[in-house]
């Protein structure tokens, strides 16, 4: 029987970014990690970093600090990156093809397995070794090919109705880059970037900067 | 004289999704919004809206809610979105073409002024009127153009060097989307994305829901 652990919404929000982070320490080649300095590359006060931490488990020593390889296989493992997702984008676009290419995903356990579009054009192609189908054989390829996440990368004007025709297929998870909020049912898990969001922090910092110096 | 607000960096690492909850909740016609429902949509308790809303200001009324547009306003505003900021992308690949052509940044005052390339074939083009130059000439136009932020899309193995060049033209932020660790001066805001974050996330849900169908 498995044990069920029980996180906050909030604390669960911030494991991907526990995560990302822990990976960028151990590639700098940090063996011990101070909630302190961890809390400050994620943006959190020490103290929260301790309450998270301490409600999946005990992964630091008094004193010294977070083991940060254990930290991080165990983060790990709560994310579920230990198994295997299929994955399939649709749209191949300037975005798509950005996402198709990016080579971080395999290493976190995501196989980007199918990518749709409708340009008779790109369907056939490959990239990096995945075919290119057409749209319209999207209810036929997701079940054949196990994919449990799908990735919407086409105009805002058709992400509803892709994202009605992944959910029909199958997908349990929706990754969506169109600039428009989906309708999915509530076993599907939606995840909706915004990108300007990084920008906008950027923003924050520099108006800062400015009136600092008014 | 200006009043300056002091607000914790945890609150202003939240400030931008506030923002962009703020203005789809506008585009969906919502007027005002309790702390319960805001907390849920962005991911931390309502207890935490409440703290992070009253470092800077009254914007609700008790019992009711916030009030959708005003709240949105004064975010943006502390955010900075009230002003124009020129930004510059280095690197036209999918990813910098993806962002060149993202129409969001333009409604937040971010207008793209430049974009960078080493390949002939491109430098010369428009991408919505938006001239691509020969990354020899990033030094001269930067200033030129009065770019406040630099947006790195190139391999990561060319990353550090572009950061060094945009620093040394005199940008104050940096975007950073290659998959490496760049070292900028203390007064360079820097942001770096981690495009698999949204995946991650979506691993973890999927995980509880397999976990718990066992």
């Amino acid at each position: 029987m498995k044990e069920h652990i029980v996180i906050s919404k909030a604390t669960i929000d911030r494991l991907p970014l526990y995560f990302r982070t822990l990976r960028t320490l151990q590639e700098e080649g940090a063996e011990i990690i101070s909630s302190e300095e961890l809390g400050r590359r994620i943006g959190v006060t020490p103290e929260q970093i301790r309450k998270d931490l301490s409600s999946f488990g005990e992964f630091g020593k008094k004193g010294v600090g977070y083991y940060v390889r254990e930290l991080m296989r165990n983060v790990g493992e709560i994310l579920g990156l230990h198994r295997n997702w299929n994955i399939a984008i649709v749209g191949l676009g300037h975005l798509g093809s950005a996402l198709a290419n990016y080579r971080n995903f395999v290493s976190l356990g995501f196989n980007i397995k199918a990518i749709f579009d409708v340009d008779r054009e790109k369907v056939g192609q490959h990239i990096q070794d995945v075919e290119v189908y057409s749209l319209s054989r999207l209810t036929e390829i997701i079940p054949a090919k196990n994919i449990h996440i799908g990735v919407i990368t086409v105009p805002a004007q058709f992400a509803q109705q892709v994202a009605d025709k992944l959910v029909a297929a199958g997908v349990r998870g929706i990754w969506n880059f169109a600039p428009v909020k989906l309708n999915v049912p509530e076993h599907i898990r939606l995840i909706s970037e915004d990108l300007s969001v990084g920008l906008t922090s950027i923003s924050y910092y520099l108006s800062r900067q400015l009136i600092d110096e008014d």
